[in-house]
C-alpha cells in the first residue's frame, strides 16, 4: 500500500458552478511521487467546515495538499482553518510582508492593505514563494503529515507544487520505484474508433500498465503510466509505443505536451516555409492558436480575419463572381481565400477557414456546421468540406482543430 | 441556516486525471433547491473509502447525491458501499433485470452476466430508471436523510437528476423561500481594491446576502444571492446593486453572462459603429474574443494579424520611419496600426495590440510584458502602454482585456 495524500480544495466558487481541474492536475502527479491520491474534497469558504476537513484529511493520509483561501480578503481563510486545525498559533511577518509590497512596486501599484493578511504565517511553516502572484504558500511538517498551502489559481499553484512541494514529495514517498507516464496524441479519430484499435492493447497490458482514453473536439488523447524498476520503466514505455504505433500510427501526432500547432510549427520550421491565414467564422481563433507557440513569427507572417465578404473581396481578393455564385461559405472561396492570403502575405501557405458557426446564418442546404478550409501550399490548393456538430464555440474549435489537422497531413 | 447538501463523486478515474464537472453542474441546482451545497468529495473505487464517506457526508447534511460506481464492473461499488454506511441489505431484483435486459435487446445485444450487478437493490430504496444507459438510480430515505445513487456519465446523471431528484428536493427543501443570484462584473480594477471598496457593503449585508469575490486577468466579479420571500429577494438585489454601484460604478461594466465583448458588441450595435481590429502579440485573440459573440457581424467588419513588420506595412500602412524610430512595441506604431485597420476595412472605431508576449523577445528597455494598445475612433486617436505579468497565454488574455476595457469606457 501507497501512503496516502489527499486533496483539499476551497472556494465557495468551486461550490456555486466553477469548474475545478486541480484534481485532475495534481493526482497524476503525486502518483507519480509515490502517493496514493485516495480523496479530494472541496469545501466553502467556511473557516468551521475547513478546519474540519483538513484535521479529517491529516487523519487519514500522510499528505495533504490545501489549494485556494491564501488571498487577501476576508474570505480566505486556509491560513487560519490549518492553524485551528492543529492548534497552532501564526504570526505576522514583516519580512513577508515587505516581499508582497516589492511585487506591487514592480508594477508600480499601491498595496492594499488587506495585503496584510497574506503575510500571517503558521507557527512552525516554511513559506513558499510565490512569483506569479501576491499570495505566499506554506509549507507544514507535523505528527510526521506533510501539509501543503497553495494558492488557488492554477498559474500560480502549479509552479509552486512543481518547484517546492513534488520534489520534497518524491523524496520522502518516492523510493526506488519509477514510475513514467507518457501522453499519447491523436487526431483525425473519433474517441470509439480510437478505443476499437486500441482495446487488444490495453487487454494484452493488463496489470503491466494504466490507461486513460480523453477526448475532445476532434482530438483524442491516451495517457498511459508504468511502474517497476527503471529498466522495466523504460522498456514498458516503448513497448506500449510500439503497439499503438502498429494501430493508429497515421493519427499520432504528437507526445505529452504538444499540440496541433505546436507539431505544425515544428514541420513549417524544418521545411524552411512561412505559414498565412484567412479566417471568417473562426474570427482570429486560428491564428491565436498558433501564436501560442513562443516563437511563432519563425514562420507565422499573419493573417486576416474577414469578417465580411467586402473584406473578402478587398483584402483577400476573394472574385465577386464566386461570391455571387458559391456564396461565401464554399469550397470554392474557401480556396479562393488561401490562395489570396498566400499571395498577398507573401507565405508559403495559406490556410483558410469560412463557415456558419451558428446558432443563426443556417439555411437547408447550408447548415449551421457546415465549415469549409481552403489550403494554398507551393504548388497545389485543396478544400476539405466538414459538418461539425455542436455549438457556436465548439464548431468554432473543431474547424481550427481540422485545419491544423489537415494542415499537419499535408506538411508530412 | 439552510439544509446542508453533500456531493460524492466515485472513481479512480476522477483521481487519475479525468476533470471532475459534476459539482460545476450540480451545486448551483442544489442551491435553487434550498439547499446549501457545502461539501464535493471524490473518492476512488475503494468499498471502505467509499462507505465511510457515504456515512460521514450523512452524518453532516440532509442530502447526499452519490454520483458513479453503478456499472457492472468488479470497481462499481456504490450500492455495496451505501448499504454498507447504513446497515442495510441489498436484494435483487428479477424484474429489475428484466429491464435491463430490454434495453439491450432494443440494440439487439447479448446481456453480459456482469450487468446483473446493477439490479441489487439497497433495501427501502427506490429504483430511478435510466433512459440513458443500463445503470438504473437509487433513492433512499433513511433517518430522515435523502441519499440519491446516480450514475457517473453526465449523459445519464443530469437527466436522471432533473427529472427524479431535483422535483422530490425542491418539494422537501424549496418550501417559499425564493432564491436570487446575480453577477456583478467588474473591469479596470484589482480583486484586492475591489474587495476594500466593498467591504463595507459585504459587513452590512451579512446574514442578509451571501457573496464571493473572484478574479482572472484583470476581471473581478461578485457573485451575489440572496433568499427569503419573493418580495425579500428582489428588493434585496436592487439593495445590493445600489451599494455596488455607489462604490464601484465606473468599473461595472455588466451582470450574469455578460463579458466584455459582449457589452461592446451591444454598444457598437447601439451606435450603429462597425469595428476593425489590428493584432500583433494577440495573434487573433482578440478577433477571436469579439467574434464569440453570435451576431457579431453586425458591427465586427474584421482585422489583420500583422506578426511581422513587413505585414504591419504592407496590410496596415505602419509608416517605416515609425517601426526604425519607435520599434513594433511603441505607442507610435499601435496608433499607426488602429489608424490603418480602420482606414482600410472601413471601420468607424479601430483597435490596435502590439507587445512582447514572451518569454523570448524582450529587452531592458522593452519587457516581457510591455504591450501598447492604440484605438482609433471618429475624430480621435488614444494609447495605453501597459506592463503585464504573467506567462505568455496570461499577457495576451490580459492584453485583449485591457483593450476590451478601454474600448468599452471610449464607448460610454
Amino acid at each position: 500500500m501507497k501512503p496516502r495524500a489527499e486533496l483539499l480544495c476551497v472556494g465557495t466558487e468551486l461550490l456555486s458552478g466553477k469548474v475545478n481541474t486541480h484534481a485532475a492536475w495534481l493526482c497524476p502527479k503525486l502518483r507519480l511521487a509515490g502517493l496514493e491520491p485516495a480523496r479530494e474534497v472541496t469545501v466553502g469558504d467556511s473557516l468551521e467546515d475547513l478546519r474540519d476537513a483538513v484535521r479529517e484529511a491529516a487523519g487519514r493520509a500522510s499528505v495533504v495538499i490545501v489549494c485556494g483561501g491564501l488571498g487577501p480578503t476576508f474570505d480566505d481563510l486556509t491560513r487560519e482553518a490549518v492553524a485551528a486545525a492543529f492548534g497552532l498559533g501564526l504570526s505576522y511577518s514583516e519580512p513577508l510582508f515587505e516581499l508582497i509590497c516589492k511585487r506591487f512596486a514592480r508594477y508600480k501599484l499601491a498595496v492594499p492593505s488587506a495585503n496584510k493578511r497574506q503575510a500571517w504565517v503558521i507557527d512552525g511553516a516554511k513559506v513558499l514563494p510565490n512569483p506569479n502572484g501576491s499570495a505566499p504558500g506554506q509549507l507544514l511538517e507535523i505528527h510526521g503529515k506533510h501539509v501543503a498551502l497553495l494558492p488557488g489559481p492554477y498559474r500560480e499553484m502549479a509552479p509552486m507544487f512543481l518547484e517546492h512541494v513534488l520534489p520534497l514529495l518524491r523524496e520522502k514517498f518516492g523510493g526506488g520505484l519509477q514510475r513514467a507516464s507518457r501522453v499519447f496524441r491523436f487526431y483525425g479519430i473519433s474517441e470509439a474508433a480510437a478505443d476499437m484499435k486500441l482495446t487488444p492493447m490495453l487487454k494484452s497490458e493488463a496489470g503491466k500498465a494504466d490507461f486513460t482514453i480523453l477526448a475532445g473536439s476532434g482530438q483524442v488523447e491516451l495517457h498511459a503510466a508504468v511502474a517497476g524498476s527503471s529498466a522495466a520503466v523504460k522498456t514498458g514505455l516503448t513497448r506500449v509505443e510500439g503497439k499503438i504505433k502498429k494501430v493508429l500510427d497515421k493519427h499520432l501526432y504528437g507526445f505529452d505536451g504538444d499540440t496541433l500547432e505546436s507539431v505544425v510549427g515544428d514541420r513549417l520550421r524544418r521545411k524552411k516555409w512561412t505559414l498565412a491565414a484567412a479566417e471568417s467564422c473562426t474570427g482570429g481563433l486560428l491564428g491565436a492558436r498558433i501564436t501560442a507557440i513562443a516563437g511563432s513569427s519563425d514562420y507565422f507572417r499573419g493573417g486576416v480575419v474577414a469578417y465580411s465578404n467586402e473584406i473578402k473581396k478587398s483584402a483577400l481578393g476573394v472574385p465577386d463572381e464566386i461570391l455571387k455564385k458559391h456564396g461565401a461559405v464554399s469550397a470554392e472561396c474557401a480556396r479562393a481565400m488561401a490562395v489570396g492570403v498566400r499571395e498577398r502575405f507573401g507565405a508559403d501557405v495559406g490556410v483558410s477557414i469560412t463557415g456558419i458557426a451558428g446558432p443563426g446564418g443556417g439555411s437547408k442546404e447550408k447548415p449551421v456546421g457546415l465549415v469549409c478550409i481552403g489550403f494554398a501550399l507551393p504548388g497545389k490548393t485543396f478544400t476539405t468540406t466538414n459538418h461539425f456538430s455542436g455549438e457556436r464555440a465548439l464548431v468554432r474549435e473543431r474547424s481550427v482543430n481540422a485545419a491544423l489537422g489537415a494542415l499537419l497531413t499535408a506538411l508530412r
